[in-house]
């Protein structure tokens, strides 16, 4: 079964700052994570239901086998995210359907 | 720019019925729409953080067309949506990074 990551980041004090780290760093740095199938981030431009801008990004990582994130590089990748994910911002585990 | 809708579910009182609707339903009803580019939806199986299972549903709908939206089956998606989405789900427009 295909595992994916789904990391939501609540908007930042500092967005230009944010997203230089985030596409110049976090982003290749998550991409060298063995065994990644795939990685998309997204800038989230605006709540579609009208409601609170809770969320300013999201990013997915889907993986064959969870083992992948206690690599040196998944650990790498969680130690940034700790750093840079503004107060509020989540990660959730995915089981995508078939 | 792909334009890439990100609907996050709050968790349902009956689980097994949204499901259901949802598999058997709205996912296939929310396939028909015209310019839809890629469709996946998953269940949030767990808080890798932690944290709240503030959501237990993710779908994300790509289109290289915001007009799609506008069709009839973008309609009868979105008003099934209005009926099975339980208090607190959320709905975002997503810029995907390049």
């Amino acid at each position: 079964m295909t595992v994916k990551l789904v990391v939501l980041y609540t908007p930042p004090a500092n967005a230009d700052g944010f997203d230089e780290h985030y596409l110049g760093v976090h982003g290749p740095l998550a991409q060298t994570i063995p065994g990644l199938l795939h990685f998309e981030s997204a800038r989230l431009v605006g709540a579609a239901d009208g409601g609170a801008q809770t969320y300013s990004r999201i990013a997915e990582l889907s993986f064959a086998d969870q083992a992948a994130l206690g690599s040196e590089q998944g650990k790498a990748t969680a130690a940034d995210y700790q750093q840079i994910a503004p107060p509020g911002s989540r990660m959730f585990v995915a089981a995508v359907d078939e």
